[in-house]
């Protein structure tokens, strides 16, 4: 027969048993912190009609579209085309629309699911991956409560990731209220101001200052201002106050600007309701501006503080209207996304995972001939109702191919039904036991 | 703004959150016991090159290919044509071969992922649906003991789903050597035979020794044996043992067929290894034959047995080699797959699910006043702490408000931080508590 040798398509990851056990782990403790903050699971599926996609315009994204391999004559035109989604907000918002009338609002919904960038393979760029999302959208307005538990909440999700290392990691939060503010009574081209305040911790101040004193309009006399306001980190409340309270000593900021009053009042609200983290984990950042056109308050960006140009490993922020596309409601919200994927290979690649066990099982159940087969099972059934994983070995061949069984997948006990006896294959003892009652010694 | 009302697509479910919650217990539970039985996971990309799904000839199953929207010119031709893949034992096989050095045989496997159908939209059909595959692969031959673990396995997945009627279901095992043994020495067209057999409990004994009677060959005079055959169900070795012991002494079975002997033997073994199932969980059903090129041996269906005609729940069988198109090796396997969503939509349809939560919290915080968030927020985390779901209302509002958001949520418990009190919401009843000992009353 003839052989096709298959090669890994780039861009689309999959990892090896044990890799895919920490997957699971990470997969299972986001779920279980965002349903610790009521958050409910929804799933949308991988595809979104063309048209719903495009309702906002014209779809820059790299996106895959899906054709029938053998289509009939005459099909086409008829059915809406299909694209496989590049995100989890477009299915979000449609969804909302879509089942209106059946959701309780605050509607707060978590998604994992794949999502899709039909992108020229390139080294390191996944094409599909994993996102964990969460929003929260309400009708009308939505209290800024949603905004702090937002850091509350991917603090614990990525603290208590399985090797992750927490005190490289951290969150800042700044509104973009109060850039903006500052902006609204200036003659610039704010877009570019933002751009290039965005970009300060990679460049530096001064450069920052050159930039922004090289554009045209009445910003120069602004530049110095807009530097040192886009510097600030503060860990809390009061150290923000007081920064600002610098600034405005010597510049006299606007703080007749209502943005600009809104956005400082609700950063710092935010952060009192985040005393109860470890300090420095969250901090105000005031160059953190993500994106330029969809978020219109709070802001988040998530960075490995030994590794800043990385970039952010986890984003969102509040927008004031979720679907107007599809509805004719206001939708206002409060989200953020981790890309769980991209920082799995991460974490992956620097060996941060023990990756020792192949296998779910905690006990390999040894047979010792046909004779004890169902004195095997019975002990496995049993042990099974107890909550362990267990694997009857599969034929009574030699004891020594059995353990070396266990160890090569990484079951980390042996239980030997003859005698009654459970080997512990890390501390290499063996200790007699029954499969009602025994427990594993504590690590 | 123009608003575009989206519509569900056809073919691509989507549930609601009440609806999901479900579909996790159900995933949750499946998962569970894959595992307990030493099963790991793994998950492949959605998409598979179109040469490896091709690479045993023609695709004949409805399949989507990927178009990337955003073509540049030139990037055609370049770049390996991908496709969504139609079923997990296809990307199993490459899996196993591509990465044959990393793994442990017998490789013992899950896999739960949406998989894809390029079918017309049809009432019912779905496009996409997640299935649930388990499969067992070793390196040239393949223990009798993973035939019978898997039905002791689907067994106790089906029958632990939640909305499932466990009297409703019956697994059924044949192995088609049995027949295949017969028909050996038999000039006829066996291929058309087991078709015919095949529709024996839906046409009935009589129609089915008509329809054999008319075909060319030999077969005539076998007929009436092939049906008595096929007829027979047998709930534990014995009873098989004993019917066909019967046809025995009335037409002589060509019990010199190594094929059949060898099909008897192995289908009473495992029945043997299954005794301790419930008794008729599991029969022995002669006409079963699933698909005609595929399997080799031990072959199971899953049927409602007060519905019999709404088709296989979930089926399988034994291959003698699975992975052939992609690498030298010999790679016998065992396997059998739940087709998922299609059972989850019958069930909800039916009315089978309590669907009266529509969040995973199990206790609202009250938010009596903002003078209190500090407290609710605190005793909110040490609940958490606790494995508890708890949900801190966003605003302080009046209780009555936020009682009937947790109503309409059907969150079962709700706490007042100020009162130290918890109002359980099915019966009704309030009493003191605190965060660090609050038990909820068993049901």
């Amino acid at each position: 027969m003839n052989v096709y040798k298959p090669k890994p398509v780039s861009g689309f990851p999959e990892w090896l048993p044990e890799e895919r056990l920490i997957e699971q782990q990470w997969m299972d403790h986001i779920r279980k912190v965002f349903e610790s903050y009521g958050f409910c699971s929804i799933e949308t599926p991988s595809v979104e009609e063309l048209d719903v996609i495009s309702a906002k315009g014209e779809v820059d994204k790299e996106i895959y579209v899906l054709e029938r391999l053998h289509k009939e004559d005459g099909d086409s035109g008829k059915e809406a085309r299909l694209a496989l989604h590049f995100d989890q907000t477009v299915p979000l918002a449609r969804y909302v629309a879509q089942h209106f009338n059946d959701l309780v609002f605050p509607f707060k919904r978590y998604q994992i699911q794949r999502v899709w960038r039909g992108e020229r393979p390139q080294a390191g760029r996944f094409r599909e991956f994993y996102q964990c999302d969460i929003d929260v959208i309400n009708v009308d307005a939505l209290p800024l409560h949603f905004d702090a538990e937002m850091p509350a909440i991917i603090w614990e999700v990525l603290s208590g990731l399985p090797g992750m290392e927490t005190e490289k990691i951290q969150l800042r939060v700044s509104n973009r209220k109060i850039l903006l503010g500052l902006l609204d009574d200036i003659d610039c081209d704010q877009v570019e101001v933002l751009r290039i305040l965005d970009k300060i911790e990679k460049i530096g101040e001064q450069e920052t200052l050159e930039l922004l004193q090289s554009l045209s309009g009445d910003i120069s006399g602004f530049a110095h201002v807009l530097v040192k306001l886009a510097a600030i980190k503060a860990i809390n409340s009061g150290e923000l106050e007081k920064k600002l309270q610098d600034i405005n000593d010597e510049y006299i900021l606007s703080s007749s600007s209502e943005s600009y009053v809104k956005g400082v009042g609700d950063l710092k609200a935010i952060l009192n309701y985040l005393s109860h983290l470890p300090e420095g984990a969250v901090v105000a950042d005031l160059s953190i501006v993500r994106g330029l056109d969809y978020y219109t308050g709070t802001v988040y960006e998530t960075v490995f503080t030994d590794d800043p140009g990385y970039g952010s490993i986890c984003s969102g922020g509040r927008y004031d209207d979720l679907a107007s596309s599809y509805i004719n409601k206001k939708l206002p919200g409060v989200g953020i996304s981790i890309g769980f994927s991209r920082l799995f290979d991460r974490l992956r690649q620097q060996g941060n995972f023990d990756i020792s066990r192949k296998s779910p099982a905690d006990i390999l159940m040894i047979l010792p001939d046909e004779e004890h087969r169902e004195t095997a099972a019975n002990a496995a059934r049993i042990l099974r109702k107890r909550n362990f994983n267990v694997e009857l070995y599969h034929a009574p061949q030699k004891i020594k191919k059995q353990l070396s069984y266990a160890e090569r997948k990484g079951i980390p006990y042996v239980w030997f039904p003859d005698l009654h006896q459970v080997k512990d294959m890390k501390r290499q003892t063996q200790a007699e036991a029954t499969p009602e009652h025994w427990q594993p010694e504590k690590d």
